[in-house]
């Protein structure tokens, strides 16, 4: 290390890498790309081969494929439509409008780029979901055996989306850096990744909470039937529900942070030092060591003899930092023109991720104070539970706001001796740091989602008190953990916005460059500035205005469907009575909460967009540049109040059905279960949509960046 | 207007004003206090001449003032220590280190201005307070005449408290100005404002919503009894606490928005033309301008034969801008010295409080279409009530903030042409623009509770249906226009911290000049600098730690309240079974909700003051600037939430109780109070109480200057 430390000033001036270098990790990318997707080749196999033979639990787990089948068939399509139109649009303006442009193939790259986000991310999750729907029932007759082996086939189960999406994130960056050659491509590739990710993440949250509120008003409140009667119409929708809003949408949304840090990343190193300089590459061994560290993190996953499934999932996280903390300090050794320095802001980028998760974990799990507390606060009636849970829910943003910025502040002071340029894109390696164990995080996100469905599908097949038992340890580990890594991934989002914000202002400064405006040129963003000081508070209202966008469409698509589980009762004979053989027509609910989700979603995602062109036409590039700070600002604290205080009801519940404060049927438990239905779509659909929010405006503004510089009333 | 602006640029670089300008302005300005302190020492009279015969409401009615009196001098006992302190440490360490100064004289002189700033606002509160709790009895026997006569006391009641806020506000700035001659002293009045408003808003927030609950969970609930029953020894205290939130709490916060507008605008007309120049001279102009235009509104309030009492509050806000804009636009022409484009930015400024009002008034009003809908989600439970007010609450911060950023962006783009520092100065005229109508405002608010109380006391009384009706609809009138006059303080305060940011960047470089340190003047706040950032994100996570710790507080307080009421039940004896002349203590119970008040607000200050003086001392005042602009967006956001969520789920209440969705009783009606209690220390608590945090924050910053340039980490 000392060799370096002095030598790394004269290296960070002229940080070339040798041929062999490149090719070396561009090797080691294909390797690993190639390793993870024969690995999640060999669990899907390993799943599927597992036994699975009673066959009431096969019949309710078919219904629940083909309905995750049908959403995500309905959803594909639509996202086709909008991508086709916006892949239409990009080709017309970006990152110029192509009358203007000297020859038309940087449109057409950056459409096709565009296009190729979109459709990377969507088999990566459709693959994914696929592998979790079968992996459901096997996992509940694994548990008729223990823990162990249950827990394995689920997390196994969940693997296979997390190897996907992060190899596919992978292959797609590189792809498109040796193809097309141009790190601004990489954000149109982003952005196709965040579209589809807007669609699944909050597309299926808004599914998902329709699917959920329409099934307990319908069925359990008007009609008196238990949760999960087949005679009711949305149970199925209900249940495909949890796996598209949490395997599919997480992956989704996980696929999307990950390329657009790894774009920022490689934005800014390219303009250090040319797109295939030291700089860039280091993304690409970072990503890749960190894919190799998530391999090896699954692969040791295992509830040991006396362990418990929670610790389980955190050492397989435990392993998956450590090993990737002692490659990258590895590859810094052997790469001479890899600066510590550097390796030092994504150790610190992957720290903060950890302990943003612990924080979360506090706020959320029932073992630590604060989830006890609500629950007694639910014996004085639902208004302190919803008191209770917005305060502490308030509170907990502080650990993971705090954090984020010690983080960024670090990464710059850290880089800033090492050039100019150095500092900003020392926080996009800190935000590559904390993405780099997004392949477990995902693994061990998608297992809960999992163990859910098999807890449920346990008790419908019959499998015995035991077998319950042990799904329910399973499913309550896969509580926990979801929580934390929701938050971990709302940290990763905020670290990447702020590299996103730095690779807004490359773009306006190499579109200034290209039209010879060399005179301005940004240095940065001026708060006194008032057309920054105007987009500040615009985008700082935006996430507030998309999050009841989504709530009230939750509302309203659930009016549609009541209405039609109204009609079926009413039309199909034989219905309610529960005649033998008759059937609800499932699929028509799952179509009516899909398409309604994305009537929904498109004027939230809209308002959003719109905002951002009316703020650049206003006030020009200064007012975007302060639009996105006030968006992430506003926008993290949503996002993590939203997050966490749903999580907190959620356990809240959980911990009187466990028989505190008077256990299930209590007044405490009457209000705990409204403070959980207020916490559903703030958890589910708006809270963890905010994170998409942010990035698709972060990328529209880049995208745009050379129209705004030409068209601005101020 | 021709003449002067073709002058105007050469009026700008040199704008003085004659000798006899300064000394007319200071007479009018000396002539409108007096005038002010005249008429409201005549209402007062008059309110106090007014018919007050009915035995038992004078009983009820004295002890409501008795109770307020016990509260107010526990207030300023608590408040006179804690001033203390801060006078002290502001000697020792403010503007610098005491033992550094060449003489003592500007630290004392800052410290006795801080005495100053709580002094003054603090007389005012106690008179207005007063004459508002002799103002109800008077109000409710009115009634039995019509709307009319009883609208006339009471409004008169609640203009006592509004002309000796401004009064007593311009008495002050002027009388620093003239004695001092120091723009920066005035902000160690401010700051002095600030503190008593944190105590009066913050505090009274804390009291009245721990009295609420406290009466209603340990009567209404536990025994059962009515809620004013005299038995309950928290029910005074409960009517008391109405009284002094919004009463003695929202005069100290728009004392304290005022006194910071004007010392602003002062510190930066100031730098512009010196002490008495031009343009520190027009602040003062327009503040005797709006007081003059107050009093004008106030005196020609009255309903009409055919007119509402929202009406005639209303038209009286109408009269007040009219007034205002003519006579300043007649005093831009009778000084040549004075801009046209510094009128139009202080018009802008008042046009966005009148149009942040409306909207507040959309989303909070029975008459407009969103307090319905929330009423009809009542229907389907509790949590659609939380759900539909929180979405519809996170809709009602756009067009505040959205107004503020395009008031701030166009009174910055008018002024720019007049020279160098005329953008920022001209968003701190828009300011004071914004807050020259703020006697009337105060007026109709402390309307609100003095009409609230007089309905309850015509109740208690046994008036007669047909004065309880005349009662309910001055009470309707009052509460339409209080959520009014909480977004107007939310954005007065808003566009006054925008200045305020202006006024911290003019005592940083006024520091530096001071220091010598030319080289590091400051030319604004780079966003993308990571302590600008850093400070950032931390700034925008104080105010939802604030909001959490205040209202955790009123659940803690509560319960302590609650230990008092059982142990008052279980020690008098008689006092349970309402024996003749057994009555409990009622100043008992506002001793603890007036101690445990101030005890759980004093943490939730100290941690926004602390954190404002660690993030210094990490990123000195780059990190500070950064901060200070994190809290103005999330707290506005935060603030304009809580307030509108809370006064829409009141509404909505008040709308099914008047026979709507089930009416009174209804399920809806249930749901509907549970919204309500949530709503309660949104909105009395927290919400509002936001703006005053935001202010301290700002001040603290601006007074610590020097030392976060002498003593920071990075």
């Amino acid at each position: 290390m000392d060799t370096n430390t002095t030598a790394e000033v004269a290296a960070a001036t002229a940080s070339n890498i040798s041929q062999a270098g490149i090719i070396i990790i561009f090797i080691l990318c294909a390797l690993t790309i190639i390793g993870a997707f024969v690995y999640a080749a060999w669990l899907a196999k390993w799943v599927r081969a597992q036994k699975n033979e009673n066959k009431e639990i096969e019949r309710i787990a078919g219904l629940i494929r083909s309905g995750a089948d049908a959403f995500m068939r309905k959803e594909y399509l639509i996202l086709a439509v909008f991508a086709g139109v916006v892949a239409v649009l990009i080709f017309l303006f970006l990152p110029g409008p192509v009358w203007k442009q000297a020859n038309i193939n940087s449109n057409l790259t950056m459409a096709l780029c565009y296009i190729a986000g979109t459709v990377f991310s969507a088999i990566a999750g459709k693959i994914g979901i696929y592998v979790a729907s079968l992996a459901n029932a096997r996992t509940a007759e694994a548990a008729t055996h223990g823990i162990a082996p249950a827990f394995r086939i689920g997390f196994r189960g969940g693997s296979v989306m997390g190897l996907l999406v992060v190899g596919a994130c992978l292959l797609g960056v590189m792809a498109v850096m040796l193809l097309v050659g141009d790190a601004s491509a990489l954000l149109g590739f982003s952005f196709g990744a965040s579209s589809l990710a807007l669609f699944a993440k909050a597309g299926g949250g808004i599914f998902t909470k329709t699917a959920d509120v329409s099934a307990d008003l319908a069925g359990k409140v008007e009609m008196g039937i238990p949760e999960d009667d087949p005679r009711n119409p949305a149970v199925i929708a209900d249940n495909v529900g949890d796996n598209v809003g949490d395997v599919a949408g997480m992956g989704a949304d996980l696929f999307d942070s990950n390329v657009a840090s790894m774009a920022a990343a490689i934005v800014m190193g390219a303009a250090l030092d040319g797109g295939t300089g030291a700089n860039v590459m280091m993304v690409f061994c970072y990503a890749a060591l960190g894919l190799l560290a998530s391999l090896v993190g699954i692969a040791t996953a295992k509830v040991s003899d006396n362990g418990t499934p929670t610790g389980a999932l955190n050492s397989s996280t435990y392993v998956t930092t450590g090993v990737f903390l002692v490659l990258t300090a590895l590859a810094t050794l052997i790469f001479p023109c890899f600066q510590w320095r550097i390796w030092g802001a994504s150790a610190v980028g992957l720290m903060v991720g950890v302990i943003i998760g612990l924080a979360t974990n506090y706020f959320t799990d029932d073992n630590k104070p604060i989830v006890p507390k609500v629950a007694h606060a639910s014996k004085t009636g639902p208004a302190f539970t919803i008191l209770s849970g917005v305060s502490y829910g308030f509170l907990s943003v502080v650990p993971a706001m705090v954090g984020i910025a010690f983080s960024a502040l670090i990464a710059y002071k850290l880089c800033e001796p090492l050039g100019d340029g150095y500092a900003m894109y020392g926080i996009s390696m800190a935000a590559v740091g904390m993405l780099s164990i997004v392949g477990t995080i995902i693994s061990s996100d998608a297992f809960g989602p999992i163990v859910d469905n098999a807890r449920g599908l346990a008790e419908m097949g019959g499998l015995g008190e035991e077998t319950i038992r042990n799904a329910d340890a399973l499913d309550s580990a896969g509580n926990t953990v979801k929580a934390v890594t929701k938050g971990f991934a709302i940290g990763a989002a905020g670290l990447t916005v702020i590299s996103l914000l730095g690779a807004f202002m490359s773009e306006v400064n190499m579109a200034l460059t290209e039209m010879g405006r060399l005179g301005e040129l940004l240095t940065g963003f001026n708060l006194i500035d008032p057309t920054v000081f105007f987009g500040v508070l615009v985008g700082g209202s935006i996430p507030a205005v998309f999050s009841a966008m989504l709530i009230l469409g939750v509302d309203k698509n659930a009016q549609r469907m009541i209405a039609e589980i109204h009609r079926q009762w009413n039309e199909i004979k034989g219905l309610r009575e529960g005649v033998e053989g008759v059937e609800p027509d499932y699929n028509k609910c799952i179509d009516i909460a899909t398409e309604g989700a994305l009537k929904e979603l498109i004027p939230a995602g809209a308002v959003a967009i719109l905002a951002t062109i009316v703020v650049g036409m206003v006030g020009g590039v200064n007012a975007v540049g302060g639009y996105l700070l006030g968006n992430i600002v506003t926008g993290l604290l949503l996002a993590l109040f939203m997050s966490n205080a749903g999580g907190l009801w959620d356990n809240a519940k959980k911990y009187i059905e466990a028989g505190n404060e008077g256990g299930k049927g209590s007044d405490a438990h009457k209000a705990a279960v409204i403070g959980d239905t207020v916490g559903d779509p703030f958890k589910d659909t708006a809270g963890p949509s905010i994170n998409t929010q942010i990035t698709v405006v972060s990328l529209v503004a880049s995208l745009m960046a050379t129209i705004f510089l030409n068209f601005s009333i101020f």
